[in-house]
């Protein structure tokens, strides 16, 4: 089933070179026609792209778009954080495909499933007495004589490949993003043929948390199955675990879940396999971390969402998507994380099925210069299109690094509230409608009453989430 | 079009007849298999009654189920409240089928589109200086030398039917209402044949009001067009205008809407018809208020939902949904009104699509005695059952009526939260997942985060809602 996107497939690099022969715009016809050129999707107002903006910002790249691939190791990962101060894992050119293999940061919740035998992820999740893969996880301090729990003191915790460097890219122009495959990334472990395998954790962050039956506090580790041949829509559950005081290989105990990546000892554990038996969760692969560089500070803790995107965690930003980013450094420097086998409006406990996903993606700029008149002016916020939906993403605070100033990346945590987040997507949406379509204010109120559907993204990354659904064919009939 | 639902089509009668009898049960054969009985639905854990449930309730009404008609008139609509202390519009048998004619509180926005040559809406909105078809709307005072704005003070606005007595219905029963049709009732105005009309209010309690750009305020009324042919699955804007005071035929002006039914004079406003050009609304006829009458009150606001239901607002509450109550007085006492054309989740600017509906309803009765180890058991809340999913209804305050005590009715307004509504919304999805599925409560919070789908029902109805879904094929597995 490897297609050029297993690296642990003994014909990768067969199956890579035709993978990349498949795609190489040179060599296909089809693609002359320009369906995968820049301007695709942008005819008949389906993209946010409009044609003429989709043929100037053509020019943002080179005629004939490369391929690119990005493989997770502990070189071309951070941890818990996004840095506009990293270096590119990788340049591209505006136009440019980008295969980038993502991992959960929840795979030491089952190392055996999850990480052996997968060369990649046992490079980042390698931790020993003297050395770890990934040193720093988090926006937290990294030196020993300060950190309590480890460096980086996870304050942030998903591993995010990349950046990836968009040459020419600028703040103030917007970042295309085409989310074109994603797919789950097979166990490496012999035992485990032809399944991937993800993790729930039901966590102190969670929303149920200080809300369980008899005062009870605990925290439940699921793990869940994934089907990678194909041919199962669903994943189910293979056991769960309580989580139990965990000793990492520094010596550093950890009582909760508080630090990503600490090697679960299931010689600890009590594992219960009668768990969730029939229930068919049904996948919506995506990735919960996608997003750019924020400006205003120079580690950013990857929990909370932002104008950048980052943490949105909306489940439909996987195959099919496109998110829409607006620039806040040079080369803009998109990272992506934290995969998702599936979750739910709410992300309820405080994760999904966290589940290493490959993606593929292209990547499209639009400078600044070039956005008067179009949809895409002045867009401060990260943006969904599918097929059929647009979607604007409100948080509980827009711009929490810039409104919340030095203290942002803790008193968000303070800040919390779906009341607040609906705000700022009503106003988000208000906006999309006013300057997008062309409404009237008034207009815009209505429609949002009586034809767009507000929803809780998610309600433990911090700055809370609702999104906001408009459906395209609403304006079919528009001459 | 008229399927004997119809009470201006010229040959109602005859149509009704023929209506009647198809859904007699005595002449059909396939009804012989118990495809409309008590049972339907029920097999294959399709339904909230189990087939022993559905059994044992068909006890509770007769073999052969009547059917009755309720059409909207000034006697059969009470305006503004559910109350305990009414008498029943009809009286029927647990099984039996009763069509119900809704009328929106909002037709006087545009009297000659949705009531003029409407025989029960013309004797329901008839106001002259000396006669109001119904005096009383809302829970509010009724004596005029206490009301400032009207009689029962317009707290609460809707036109509700009823109520239908459910002879046998008593306090700890639940009440299975399906919705087996539920059209749009045509404009019995000439002009304007083939169509029907809705309302939209952007009015002062919705969500955008005190968030206007450059601090306006303003209330904006747009009347929807919606084909009554059924050829058109989508509305269209009319024409939109500006509230200005309205001085009613009491002699009393309303600067704001503040009282429902206050006879718009188009002479006073300006009309806009260049509204939403091309903009097509996907209807989801549903009734928005549907619901038996709390106990705890005489009179009751009928804008607050609760655990009675009522002001639920929820689009999918729709043909072919079935919803369930908890009894909380003899007889059930179930009203239904606020009909909507289309809405989308989070009613944002106060109003739906406010266009009168007639819907056919199967009313069950299901006897405490007989839950014991039945999805229903204990069931204190309203839910919803569509042929896919099951959703629960968080409120702020999930039964307010008991919980803030004789003041409730108006400090409900000041407990508005969205935060508030999706911890009741968890709650009562974790215990559905607990009691009716049998999960475990860390497998229900796995679930939750990981399958189920959290939503914004309404914020506008002081007692603001999010509704929680879950998908009936995730249980597809289990043996």
């Amino acid at each position: 089933m490897c297609r050029g996107d297993d690296v642990n497939c003994p014909d990768f690099e067969t199956h890579f070179k035709a993978f990349k022969q498949e795609i190489d715009p040179g060599r296909r016809n089809f693609l002359r026609s320009g369906m995968l050129g820049a301007a695709a999707g942008a005819a008949g107002g389906l993209s946010l792209v409009t044609p003429a903006l989709a043929q100037t910002s053509a020019r943002n790249g080179p005629a004939t778009p490369s391929f690119h691939y990005l493989p997770a190791t502990a070189e071309t990962v951070h941890w818990g954080y996004f840095s506009k101060t990293l270096s590119p894992r990788v340049e591209i050119d505006s136009g440019d495909f980008v295969t980038i293999e993502t991992l959960t940061h929840h795979a030491a919740d089952d190392l055996e499933r999850m990480v052996q035998g997968d060369e990649g992820a046992e490079s980042v999740y390698l931790w020993t007495k003297d050395k770890k893969g990934v040193e720093r996880r988090g926006a937290g301090s990294t030196d020993p004589a300060v950190y309590k729990i480890g460096s980086g003191e996870g304050q942030g915790v998903h591993i995010m490949t990349g950046p990836v460097y968009v040459r020419g890219a600028e703040p103030g122009d917007v970042l295309e993003v085409r989310i074109l495959d994603c797919t789950p990334r097979p166990s490496a472990n012999p035992e485990f043929t032809g399944k991937s395998f993800g993790s729930n954790a039901a966590a102190w962050w969670g929303f149920h948390y200080n809300d369980m039956l008899n005062d009870a506090k605990r925290e439940v580790i699921t793990i869940y199955e994934v089907d990678a041949t194909g041919d199962k829509s669903w994943a189910q559950a293979v056991y769960n675990f309580k989580w139990v005081p965990q000793t990492d290989p520094y010596g550093i105990t950890h009582p909760t879940i508080d630090y990503p990546g600490v090697p679960v000892d299931h010689s600890l554990t009590s594992r219960n396999y009668d768990v969730l038996k029939g229930i068919r969760v049904p996948i919506r692969p995506h990735f919960g971390t996608l997003g750019v560089a924020p400006s205003e500070a120079d580690f950013v803790d990857s929990v909370p969402p932002s104008y950048t995107g980052g943490n949105v965690d909306n489940w439909r930003i996987g195959k099919g998507a496109t998110m829409y980013y607006p620039v806040a450094v040079d080369g803009a420097l998109l990272s992506v994380g934290d995969p998702h086998a599936s979750q739910g409006d709410s992300e309820l406990c405080g994760t999904a099925i966290e589940c290493s996903l490959t993606g593929t993606f292209q990547l499209i700029l639009h400078k600044k210069a070039d956005l008067g008149g179009t949809p895409l002016e002045e867009m401060d916020h990260p943006m969904l299109e599918t097929q059929t939906e647009w979607l604007v993403h409100g948080f509980s605070v827009p711009n929490y690094l810039d409104t919340l100033g030095p203290t942002a990346q803790s008193d968000i945590y303070g800040k919390s509230s779906i009341d607040d987040a609906m705000r700022d997507a009503f106003r988000k949406m208000r906006k999309f409608l006013m300057t997008t379509k062309g409404l009237t204010e008034d207009e815009a109120h209505s429609l949002m009453s009586v034809g767009v559907d507000f929803g809780i993204t998610q309600v433990v990354d911090g700055n809370w989430g609702v999104h906001a659904i408009v459906k395209k064919d609403i304006f079919a009939g528009r001459v």
